[in-house]
């Protein structure tokens, strides 16, 4: 590790929750303190850190832990309830000694759901997560612990891309968002920079003007990523899922309709899960909208995107979105057309507004992927699977390349032992290297510093 | 059963549940709907129509059903959540063809909690119910999941009383009630007719006056009880604890102080319970308001029960409450104040305000007594136990005394084998004998007809 | 003055009003305290006393004020706004040292309404008093000023009725108006005891089973009245008129239906004061539900009234109300189907739901009518005249017998000079002492007391 | 006028006002459409444009009109109230065919205030609009027609400073009104861009991550400036004082401190007039919160202004004030102090938070100033004069430059005889011409274009 070459004023302090962590039993509150204190501890101080730098601009997970090295965090126990110690935090998080109240809502959110998730799917779970349906069940467990879920019209639009993305697309990622936001749509989000902040910046502008009282921006993340994408401060609903798979999940059960901008690699990984489950034979018939949208400048990247998902998974794949250019008020208006007929298929199946139950997810996109270098070698990339299956290796290979790129095992395992291998059929070789090529030269694999490729395509 | 003479008007209708029922996943519906047509029906049916009958005058556990005899509900499973089925439901819970909303918010307590007892202390449940700080850990799960605990400053007041009392003293109950209200107070009940009643009525007008927007009344109630005192219409928060035992140790887990009204065995029963309790060496400094008041009619009455305790229990019992006689607002204002200290108390204790948990209540208060002959004949009523033992078995002699009065369990044993025999030391067994006499002479035992005692006292 | 006999408690307190009088200039504080302090001391005396000792039983304008003969209010001026200093005022008012929050809010309206009769109506005024459309204005100006008037679905139900009734019949309206809560409507009366109260008391039961948070109990008066007939505790909004016509032109302005309980003479000057204007060849297509409705026992009463209605008015007149006997529900059912008639009537002509700019009042029925013998025996009760005019007359005789009952003016007229003489049509003048005579044999003229007449019919 | 070359997308549209316009009695709502119908109407159509083209970047207020030629708006009468027709509407201000409801609020305080100035400072006004206690109480009375005044804890900071500032410094006042907002504070300006845009615009991410909920960001405009200076979409309460004098009185007696970023002559007329009212010996010992603060960037710039202070008022005008550099944090501390002081005097003055009644402001500062050739070349800016004089003409000739510079009468008068002449005591004049100079490099005189000063000074 590079030497700390400077440090920031740091804060002392002691906080009550309240919201969720504020009504607990004796026994829930030991339990929390246990959970935090054990094994969990590392990673509630990695989450906590990351949230009381909200804002800052590097994506390097490690940044933030060198610029506090001596931050920590405890969770302790009173008869009242939970109090949470804060020992050298970052002074950005406090306004003249007091904590910022939005900043300590997303600190009680790291609390509450990593507890959740230590507790609830630890040794003694409740969740059968060796089944499909149990594994949805634990997802739906853990947003109705967030209190995401609740009875309201179908008005939330999921919004992916990337943190890297250019001035222009960052611009014009704003300005769909204030579009969406006009039309009354709250935004869910990864919950980093970019992509990830630009439409809900867009929508709070837009919210106000048509002074939309209660708005609901919510970011969804993950422990292996929250640290290199920093929640942005817009962020009033925050979620940790355990896994990557469990926060596609959730983004695709709380969606009333997707939209992606411009990204990297995470971005394609999410467009082929998506694609994946939606090109299931149950889902053939759900309604679900689905928009790939950029300024001018994006378009030939939208344009590689859709040869590649036509050659890999076909037409039928394609079929299922919609590709707009440079015109934020033209998805806005799909969008909320899109979410009508959402909610209309909702109200006729019976099913509930707030969760997507009627979406088959198979258990090929739940269960969790460790990219180690085997397993990236071992991926089947060759035409002739079905079109799902197959789709789920090549969300898998996007997934170690994310890894790869900005998570803190993934770089570990690069740094000891080289690229990932990726095999498979010829053509679609050489799509996917074109399509990572482009992505380095395009600057959407990391924001700071020079790209060295974390993989290596074989055909 | 008795022939019914006469049926009344009658509603099918369909309910959508809100509020802590609308977000379940697909599991905890079919559970809901499992537990609600298994074992539990016939329970979920009589308790679902004391509330649609709310406001009713007969304390008759059967009477309801002989006016209803159709009646029927069935909890139902869709893909959005829970419906209920209501068929040959009392037309008086109707307006126009729509359930009054409180009434169906009653409704959904009913189920909730139902469902809540058989699914979390089912067999599977989660709870230590063999220790006491299980028990209490229970106790705790089912009032949160009621939404009865929040953190707000202490202001609740537990009402106790009969539901079988005099014009002058239910006018009494109701001035009280007023004078609690003024002080912005708020209060807790067994939820029935009379002394449970009365107290809530003068504090809606009194909130009303003082302009108080959010205002608790809660009702606790328990399937044994819940027939025969119908919740009464003003009460907003109603819960429906599984055992009696429990019932007691909601209420003096949540008060911030106690008002005794006068009442009959059921009342004896709940100044023993809470004095038992009061007399252990862990609570002598817990702060806890305790008042004993009615109207001058009512003197002799409190007399009788002050002499009882002090005869049974000791000084010390005595010390613990106070008797004020025909003035509502002294009550008001030394209950405000006695909840001030308790409040101090519970900060410098670090203890939370919604939930006593310092009372340190024994497991021979905890555990459901069943009033069997030979259970009632086995109590062991003689000077020289320790006070907090010769409590909980005078407790547990009132209380099977309230069962074979009111109770179908109880009057169906009584029916069957005769009168419950009572055995003790002379002394005590007099002065309970004229306690008892005095009650029926008072006609404290039942709202209607002659009463036949169900005991014999012996010395 | 009859010496009194036996003072009660008082408090002395400073008072800094709300919602109002907190956003005033200087200037207008400084008139706020000159009105108060000049020529308008006297009445603002009495009718805060009025406010202060709300609850209390007698319809004696007097006894207050001889219950607390000290009782003086001032109206202060600070730089901040104004303060309200009471002086030996009633402490049925207060709780340990405070006011009650809703006894000081109409204690600010009786401040407010006066005031603004004062300033806005006084010399200066800026409304034509002398035009139809002036004093209409005039009303519209002093509702909107009490913050009566807002745009919200027709929901308004005006009770009219006597104050000094039976009973059964108490309990009627208690029940009209419990079912008119639960169908949403909210209840606007003379704001005094009897079937003033009743309604109100009905629709709080029924509003809070219904969770209706927002409700409204409006009581309109007017100077003369108001001591009187003291605001019953439930009001929520107060509203004093400058005389009793423009009572009137409020009630039928701002109301969306009218249901009429027994009464005295009161309410058939209320009666004859409606049909008269309805009568008006302008208002026969507007729809106006108007119900009479009693117990069982109430029967003959509007037997009687309906025959003297169809005698002196016609048919035509007697068109415009139906009269429901002993059901309750029927009644509220109607009065909501009647008022979504009147809300599409208002949307069809642009016409706002809070004030009915579309009722035709004449000014005869507008112009205050003062009762000194003169001109009461200058009634002109005749066959052969207009029906509009006729009831115009005939509502002067009655408003000129209230007068005489319980206003203090009226009451010394009598004392001074003897009955008043009214004249007119042989068969009329049988018609009304036949009303008048069955008026005082089911004592609905006073409250207490033996009741001698204060008129003399002649034909 | 030059000829469009360019016209843009435009909407009809039919708006039916809420808040403030919705109760109005039909003579009000006739004097409503009369007034904006006759003289008022262009003046209206001006407004309304601008209010409907926020958002814009041009300060040219000649630029809208001509982009929308043919957009003209009625006040038009119903029954039920007001109707808004909009012909030929800026399409940006709707959504889907929907006016923004932000926009339509905008649009209604435009109608509402002109109608307030046209009617109540009318004619026939009750105001005595030639005393200075009868152009306060008209201040006061507009101010509280646009529901601007409401009793609340002091929090609210002007922000004075120039549209057109280079962009550190525009982001500087972003920062230092997100510090504001952290702190809880509210903001007010002059409602254009630049760095009355930007403090706002901080606050409101600010307020967010505080999750305040009712925020306030009022727009201070009169009818000279608006055109020039639209709106910025973020103002919540607009209102529009009749004059520039207005306007100004309004900013200090609803001002609990004030902040001063850079910005041109406009900026400095309000400087002046600040301290012309604060050198009144009745105002010395008011405390008045007022910094003057930018980045690094602007140090030299303050300097600048400091030393033209001193020169023309003396010490004691430039020890009302302080200025931070560079430091948004301390700023809003300062702050956050100086109003804690504020609040402690009020309370100990009985005065009231929301109207700073207390401040003396002299008629000299409240009359109208026309800054036509004749009186430009009439100010007596000589020194010997009383400091609050000189203060009051040097704010004169800052205010002429203004007109001259983005008024449209003023321009007009420039095109027609050329620049004004301004004369004074020698050294004065070289200091404000060399403060005028620098305005000028530093291009603060104009957002766009090339500057062509608008006056002459003469020593």
């Amino acid at each position: 590790m590079r030497e700390p070459i400077v440090t920031l004023p740091t804060v002392d302090a002691r906080i009550y929750p309240r919201g969720g962590l504020d009504v607990l039993s004796r026994d829930e509150v030991a339990r929390l303190r246990d959970a935090s204190s054990g094994g969990m501890h590392d990673l509630l101080r990695r989450c906590a850190l990351a949230v009381l730098t909200s804002g800052s601009p590097s994506d390097d997970p490690r940044a933030a832990r060198e610029l506090y090295p001596d931050f920590d965090i405890q969770v302790l126990q009173q008869d009242r309830g939970v109090r949470i110690d804060l020992l050298n935090a970052p002074a950005m998080a406090f306004v003249d000694g007091e904590i910022i109240r939005g900043v300590a809502e997303l600190l009680f959110a790291v609390v509450r759901d990593l507890a959740y998730t230590a507790i609830e799917l630890g040794e003694r779970s409740n969740y059968d997560l060796t089944t499909s349906s149990g594994i949805t069940n634990a997802v739906f467990g853990l947003l109705r612990n967030a209190r995401i879920l609740h009875p309201a019209d179908p008005n939330l639009v999921v919004c992916w891309g990337g943190h890297s993305i250019g001035r222009d697309e960052y611009v014009y990622t704003k300005q769909a968002g204030y579009e969406l936001g006009l039309r009354g749509l709250d935004i869910c989000t990864g919950c980093g920079p970019g992509a990830m902040k630009g439409p809900m910046k867009g929508a709070t502008i837009a919210h106000a003007k048509q002074r939309k009282r209660s708005t609901r921006y919510i970011g969804i993340t993950e422990p292996g990523i929250i640290a290199a994408e920093s929640p942005n401060p817009i962020v009033n609903h925050l979620v940790i899922m355990p896994d990557i798979e469990k926060r596609l999940e959730a983004f695709v059960r709380i969606a009333h309709g997707i939209i992606v901008f411009p990204g990297g690699v995470g971005t394609a990984e999410e467009i082929l899960y998506l694609l994946g489950i939606l090109l299931r034979e149950e889902n053939r018939d759900l309604p679900f909208p689905l928009i790939l949208t950029g300024p001018a400048i994006s378009a030939p990247y939208f344009e590689q995107i859709d040869q590649f998902i036509r050659l890999t998974l076909g037409e039928a794949a394609a079929s299922r979105y919609e590709i707009v250019i440079g015109d934020g008020a033209a998805v806005a208006r799909k969008m909320a057309q899109g979410i009508k007929r959402v909610r209309e298929y909702r109200i006729a199946q019976k099913d509930s507004f707030f969760f997507n139950w009627a979406l088959e997810v198979p258990q090929e996109f739940q269960q969790p992927f460790v990219p180690t270098h085997e397993a990236m070698a071992a991926l089947d990339l060759h035409h002739g699977r079905k079109p799902h299956e197959l789709a789920a290796d090549l969300r898998r290979a996007f997934s170690g390349i994310v890894a790869g790129n900005v998570k803190e095992d993934g770089m570990r395992r690069i740094e000891a032992h080289g690229p990932f291998d990726i095999h498979g059929d010829h053509d679609m070789m050489r799509a996917l290297d074109a399509l990572l090529r482009a992505f380095v030269e395009q600057r959407r694999m990391k924001i700071a510093g020079e790209y060295r490729p974390c993989y290596r395509v074989l055909a």
